[in-house]
């Protein structure tokens, strides 16, 4: 596929068929997270390509409270109807050990230099070690004609999923990715903000083009 | 360009040529950047373009001591000859302000959602709002024959930096990414860990694929 549409129109995907990912294509996908970035070029992000039915059942167990609490928190009423996209998170939540692959993305803390942690702030640094990686299958899968999301909600049990998957101690879990054949056609256009809105020129809120 | 040759030949830039990005060039490369996911769609990503000779020349002011002591505390001794990619960082680093443009990617904190804040260790997922869309500017810089280098340096001297380019007080600093045209041709092979090692299935260590 081109490179442009590739990047438009890899959204996240909520509705999944239960068919199973080929090795091959799924190879392909996974590949494409070895050539992103990482600090150092430390390559510390680790895959866990989760296919064995039990297993998926325990992931879909564990992220359905916290999906529940994160729409209860999201100001959903009781009893009220959902909008469309959480109703079909909702689905997505409910379902995911239907997905054929759930990607459990992981990463080595000693590969990770967080330059702002000694910052009076939220950490985010670590992520630009992890994060890109995680983009690569996102756009690799869009490429292959598989859907994905990114969800990170199931890190709040990080010790149970580390537990399920014998993950190690020094190891912490960056990301849930759901991957599988999407049941609508991908998106033509993507909500988002227009480029005026997300960049600067020079200084803050000043025009990066004129 | 093919989307499997972008995604495998986008690495590290440190040598630009001091030749302008034309306007139309950077705002595709930026716009890529915008479909990128953002958890709850809430796109708090954000770039500051930086062209202006005075400020590139103050970011890299502001760069140089840090990279002197990530080399340090990496091991160099003083006076003994660097490896030659830390040589290339090095020129990077101290020719900063010869990059045509120094991208500052910024996020609106309030729309990150850390959900592994409360665990005990370093916090990383609220870098999944924000590294993907950097990362499809990586890529699509080189789609477009540019090079760039995520670099997080300077997140240490993140006050600094805000008051430099006028950001607010609840948005944070991510990531510098030089851009501009690079002096050598893009590389053919990446040097990366093989899928094996970083790819596992079902549990930590076994096989993703028989």
């Amino acid at each position: 596929m081109e490179f442009r549409e590739v990047i438009e129109t890899t959204g996240a995907c909520r509705l999944y068929r239960p068919d199973a990912v080929p090795d091959d294509v799924l190879a392909r996908v996974l590949d494409a997270a070895r050539w992103a970035p990482t600090g150092g070029n430390r390559q510390g992000v680790r895959f866990l390509a989760v296919r064995d039915p039990v297993k998926r059942k325990t992931l879909r167990d564990l992220y359905v409270p916290l999906w529940e609490q994160y729409v209860a928190r999201a100001g959903a009423r009781p009893g009220a109807p959902l909008p469309k996209l959480i109703q079909d998170a909702d689905h997505m939540a409910r379902h995911l050990d239907q997905v054929p692959v759930l990607l459990v993305v992981c990463a080595h803390l000693g590969d990770l230099l967080a330059t702002d942690r000694h910052l009076d702030r939220l950490s985010v640094v670590a992520g630009g070690s992890i994060y890109p990686a995680v983009q690569n299958v996102l756009l690799a899968a869009r490429a292959e004609g598989l859907g994905t999301a990114l969800t990170t909600l199931l890190c709040a049990v990080e010790p149970q999923v580390k537990e399920l998957l014998a993950i190690p101690a020094d190891v912490l879990t960056a990301a849930l990715v759901p991957l599988g054949h999407p049941v609508h056609p991908f998106p033509r256009k993507l909500a988002r903000r227009p480029l005026s809105e997300v960049c600067f020129g020079d200084s803050w809120g000043e025009p990066a083009f004129r």
